[in-house]
């Protein structure tokens, strides 16, 4: 048992915890504040909210309001130029995932030359080395879905190869990390479902994830028995602050999850999908392919497919041994009907059949890293056959 | 649920990995090395393989070799000096709690002004603010027992007035902390067991303090769990390596308990006996406590106890309800009995039965904090109560 444990993100946690900003220390004496291009973060408050804690503390801010859900390079490279213009000392990332990992990539940007791509390892990526380190970044999550206010990821698309991969460093975990469940309110309930997803499979592959270790494992567990307890709640009523509190708890720990253990190839295959179409969101595409991928790998780990089952609520001491790895998936399954996101299609967002396979050479040759974390070392004929089973 | 979360220190885990500092990053060019007043260290090795890593790395590095194992405010005191006039610019704390906890305090007098007294909080303490943070410290334990190397606290004793008190900030949180049972092996059984029982109670009283919060419940009943599987092993075998990697697992996650949640009045009240009698070992000292100190608040918060005892394995399903909270205490007996400590006296380190209400009354004067986080207020009568039951 060998491993390296860092997450260093300072987190407040809980209904209000916002407006304890005011009593933190803050990273710099002008903001780069990040936040989508649509209009929630205004239209709720949120932005005005933490100009005016910034501005009690004497701390200047400058908005940049491009980011997209799936976020884009030029949007990197324009936040960054801002950032670097306007002499800004630290960057906020307001908002879902998409912001808060720009602000991270913006972060980087702001102080190291050339493109970002520079710095991306896999696919056109030049991997070369971040020498400047990066702003300090302070992430506001106003969602429960990515985990990346505990985790140093940030995702980025890159518009023309369409290539999406995700970069990190010790200098992108946030200094300082807000989970307020107030700010989680008025997410839709869609959406609600898809993030949770997208928090339950970070907790679930980073559990299945060969280099797991006795952290990651606490709080992949813990993560997965709040979403499969509290997410049908919260996508059922949107105003359920306790439902919308343990949600976001499951969350952050799987963001530590993520800090302290990895995706698999789960991630990777999801990343080719929805790079080629934008329209479809991360979380929607990992719930499309889930069934298909943790059927294969059910058998491939089953000891850690019982813990997960069990961890869902499943008593698998009534269920004959050889039964009990799939439990896991039928709970999936039934938690999916429970969500009400069960019927998605790939073909509904303009996927073919006939693509798989180009999407799944794809996933292997942008986000190769991640199958190299998986339990069971896939092949490209497998990765086909897990994305072709997942097709409807 | 509101809580605020942070626990920065990197982590390096598992048998072997002292030979990992080698690829680390460290926080300086001079380090001030601090251990022990005893041969340990140096005759282990250990010293000399800190120093060749360092050499290694281009770093030089000075000894402070006065550490006693209740470290003392003089130590502190002279340490920093040393570290201010070599220009040592971070610290390590190499060895067992008294020397970790000692670079702590160190660091914080290398930067600041004045007596180290004049920061602490609490008897004849001044309360003052830290002004200037603290050197970097990186921590090296090889010792399970204390947890410092995963939480920002240094426990020193002033001589004159015994007064053995506990501080702490963001600044004393180790940068880098190495947990290797490797160099656990040559700890004698005796002292496997008192350092094992300390890891434990910090994870028994971060799970019942009332600012618990689902991280420290998660690192708490997981510690626990490992201590009563593990403990036993260790201290029946120390070359048994398995064992002693998960108990030096288990005293991390009661670090990280300590770092989220705090100790309860336990500690204070062992400080007061081992603060007047220098030769009692912590550990010992709370392993006398605890049969009464747990046995009074079973019946505060039930629940909580309810979980520890399955945590340490005991099928509370078997019991009648009324007596499962109990069922902790009693496995808390069985392990002291598994781990050959149940015949701990205060009276033979010359603790006076009469002295009792005069110790009480010096743990709630000069740590009165962890008092309030106790989940039911105690009395003065009530504490020495509870240690007068402990007496032996």
């Amino acid at each position: 048992m060998k491993f390296n444990y860092n997450m260093p993100t300072k987190i407040l946690f809980g209904p209000g915890k916002l407006n304890s900003l005011k009593k933190e220390k803050l990273p710099g004496k002008k903001a780069l504040i990040v936040i989508s291009a649509g209009n929630s973060m205004k239209s709720n408050g949120y932005l005005d909210r933490v100009i005016e804690i910034l501005n009690s503390k004497g701390i200047k801010a400058v908005i940049f309001d491009q980011i997209l859900p799936n976020p884009v390079k030029a949007h990197v490279m324009e936040g960054a130029k801002i950032a670097v213009r306007e002499e800004c000392d630290f960057v906020i990332g307001l908002g879902g995932g998409s912001s808060i990992d720009s602000a991270k990539s913006i972060a980087v940007m702001a102080k190291n030359p050339g493109d970002y791509w520079d710095y991306i390892s896999g696919g056109t990526g030049k991997g070369k080395p971040v020498e400047n380190g990066a702003l300090p970044v302070v992430a506001i999550t106003t969602t429960a879905g990515t985990g990346t206010e505990a985790d140093p990821w940030t995702v980025i698309t890159k518009e023309d190869t369409k290539e999406k991969i995700g970069f990190g460093n010790a200098d992108t975990f946030p200094v300082l990390s807000v989970v307020d469940p107030e700010l989680m309110l008025t997410v839709p309930k869609k959406l609600t479902a898809y993030q949770g997803f997208d928090a339950f499979f970070h907790a679930t592959e980073g559990y299945i994830a060969k280099i797991a270790n006795p952290f990651s494992d606490l709080y992949a567990l813990k993560s997965i028995e709040l979403i499969a307890r509290y997410l049908p709640r919260a996508v059922k009523d949107g105003n359920d602050l306790e439902a919308r509190t343990q949600v976001a708890l499951a969350n952050t720990l799987s963001g530590f999850v993520e800090s302290t253990s990895s995706c698999t190839s789960e991630h990777s295959m999801e990343h080719a999908l929805s790079a080629y179409y934008p329209d479809l969101p991360h979380g929607a595409g990992l719930i499309m392919l889930s069934e298909a991928y943790y059927t294969f790998f059910a058998s491939k780990v089953p000891e850690r497919f019982i813990s997960m089952a069990e961890a869902m609520g499943v008593n698998v001491d009534l269920l004959p041994e050889n039964e009990r790895p799939m439990a896991f998936v039928q709970a999936l399954v039934k938690l999916q009907q429970d969500c009400e996101v069960d019927g998605l299609k790939m073909s509904d967002y303009g996927i073919k059949r006939e693509e798989i396979t180009l999407l799944a050479d794809h996933a292997r040759e942008t986000m190769g890293g991640l199958f190299t974390v998986d339990p069971y070392s896939l092949s490209l004929e497998e990765t086909t056959e897990i994305m072709k089973n997942a097709y409807k």
